[in-house]
């Protein structure tokens, strides 16, 4: 899998991948940016985010449940000092499906979290997931 | 460092950070997809190809170094089963600098990996860089 970041002006690139999609990065405007696009770090997030999100509702829809909402909120510590990596990320999956079996909502957001989501697996950070079915917590394996 | 992303249709997520910048995923159209946004394994490339650039051009800047082309080509290896977790990625940095000091352009990319780039030491593959000043290979730490 390839892409290519390109920068543009100041702290500004766009970036490109396989899929032809463009997306615009920039630093913090603390460090003198003009704010054109998202900050890398939240692009990590955001992909894994996407990554999940995706096997979620993939996994639902084989367990033919239906959902109106699928929302995924991710909150990253970051170490405190230089290169301030993710040292943990807690997701917290957000799902609405009326009349669901919460278990099996579970099953789902485990089985992309242990075998499938490959952004997951990528990064070093120790993560954690919560699952708010219809606006209840059922599960919260923070330690 | 927050971020969210929410489900709209069949394999389409949007992506909203503390930056405010909107950024559209989706699945490989291979798995019955519309394409309406980058791959969230994208992403991670790209999060990672900006944050290493934004560096590099900080770093040029400080070392009063003028530059035309800074480019991050990012390849990356990915293991052959789920979760197909990416093991090697190679940074090839493009760089345009007439009458640089090619060692201090190859030192600036060796600080972003070594000691500033959060997203190279958020990922948990292997990184390898290549580096191309003016057209000229002039360094490479592939083993």
């Amino acid at each position: 899998m390839q892409a290519k970041v390109s920068w543009q002006q100041k702290m500004h690139f766009v970036g490109l991948g396989d899929s032809g999609h463009e997306v615009h990065l920039d630093a913090k405007k603390e460090i003198g940016d003009e704010d054109l696009g998202a900050r890398p770090m939240e692009l990590l997030l955001m992909g894994l985010g996407g990554c999940t999100g995706i096997d979620i509702v993939m996994i639902l829809d084989k367990m033919r449940i239906a959902y109106d909402r699928v929302d995924v909120l991710l909150d990253a510590k970051r170490a405190p000092n230089p290169p301030e990596k993710f040292t943990e990320i807690t997701l917290t999956y957000e799902i609405d499906a009326i009349d669901a079996d919460v278990d099996k909502v579970i099953r789902a957001v485990k089985l992309s979290q242990e075998k499938y989501c490959s952004a997951s697996h990528s990064l070093s950070a120790t993560l954690s997931a919560v699952v708010v079915v219809n606006g209840h917590k059922v599960y919260d394996d923070r330690s």
